[in-house]
């Protein structure tokens, strides 16, 4: 399924133990109530707090037609089945989120690994007052920035590289090397947007590397303190981690 | 002053003995405690419940720079005063809405009496799915509407008419004359806009029009209908009120 959410509201993407205010936890309750048994539900990025998804991808499955199924699914299977769904959750969920479409998929087919490219953007309100339509989904910055030496910090930190002086520490020892396609930055009206292409982004990198990008911006880091950034593989050397709620899931895309 | 909204969490503009909750209420607290007298603020539109504003002027009067003004008042005379009132405006608000610029006006400006010209936009998100982002500043209408058959209606529904059928009643016995000078209809994505420009708009009577042109729309109406409508100087003879989350004031013209 593709789904769009504001994330405002929500304590990101990922069910917790602690709270059930979560993306996934709101999509698996309809189906699970929908299906009569439990349905997990697997999402192509983990967004946090507050961040928003145009485009999200998320894969659950069913257990076929057999006769576990609840009288609800059995009811819905006698229709055009992903159609069906969509309208049973939709018409479930908060108005926070929205199905865009369900289809079927092959079994093996996997929302997160399967993804080869995911595009993220930062939107920044860059202007001498907060603005009161778009308070939800930018982060108010009024101080000036320097777009063209932002440009060329950007270009620094493409390519394949190890990101972890631009990741908040989990526990876990995975492999913090990425590759960024492209960071393109525009400027729309009083707007200024960091659009990140790449093949997967690790736990607060896109936060931490618009913050990086802000304090160039500002004049504070120069486009050369990058590479010196990446190489010291720390935490305190690169920028200021910049709130969720100028962060939004813009595709994801699959090969 | 000029000033955006989101209407939202309001009983539109204008000050009511029942509620504190409108955009004139907010406005007129915050200014009254910076002068230490009280102050009254008059707007170009009154916008309803809910309604949004981009771009709506407001004027409003101090008394000079006498003893009896507050010593708030006096701190800021001394600085830049606009831009004193716009900062400290801005920081009591609260965050659906912001003072956009304010300026010295001639004592006589009367922000409605004054107004040549406004423009209001009508939103509507037509689509099999609602949307996440814009909910809160359009109509949900999912249903196919003939975008050509509705730009037929409006060019009858612009000029110089009785909009008595396009009004809700109010008891007071006023012309209900107005000029439309221009109605466009705008498909952009899966969004219809129609922006209705005239020289001065009745209580309810661009969502009662929007409400006619839907059904036109759907095929319940024809092009043709419309002069009859006027005509009839009556409330039933035209379509439905639209909701008013879907409208939001885009300009005020002063010649």
């Amino acid at each position: 399924m593709i789904l769009q959410y504001e994330g405002t509201r929500y304590q990101g993407w990922q069910k917790q133990t602690s709270t059930q205010n979560t993306i996934q936890g709101k999509l698996e309750d309809i189906l699970t109530r929908m299906a009569g048994y439990s349905v997990e539900v697997h999402g192509a990025g983990r967004t946090d707090a507050g961040v928003h998804a145009l485009f999200q991808v998320a894969d659950f499955q069913l257990k076929g037609h057999s006769n576990r199924c609840s009288e609800t699914l059995k009811d819905i299977e006698k229709k055009d089945l992903p159609r069906a769904i969509l309208n049973y959750v939709n018409q479930y969920l908060p108005e926070d989120i929205r199905l865009s479409s369900v289809e079927e998929v092959p079994e093996r087919f996997h929302s997160r690994l399967n993804a080869k490219e995911k595009i993220y953007c930062y939107r920044i309100h860059n202007a001498l007052v907060a603005d009161v339509f778009t308070r939800r989904y930018t982060y108010y910055f009024p101080q000036y920035l320097n777009i063209e030496a932002m440009r060329e910090a950007a270009v620094q930190l493409c390519g394949t590289h190890d990101y972890q002086s631009f990741c908040t520490k989990k526990k876990l020892k995975k492999s913090t090397v990425r590759t960024i396609y492209d960071i393109e930055i525009k400027k729309v009206s009083n707007e200024i947007q960091f659009i990140y292409r790449g093949n997967g982004f690790l736990y607060h990198m896109v936060r931490i590397l618009t913050g990086t990008l802000l304090q160039v911006g500002i004049g504070k880091l120069k486009a050369t303190d990058m590479q010196e950034i990446l190489e010291a593989k720390s935490r305190e050397k690169a920028g200021e981690l910049v709130p969720g709620c100028g962060l939004t899931l813009v595709e994801v895309r699959y090969s």
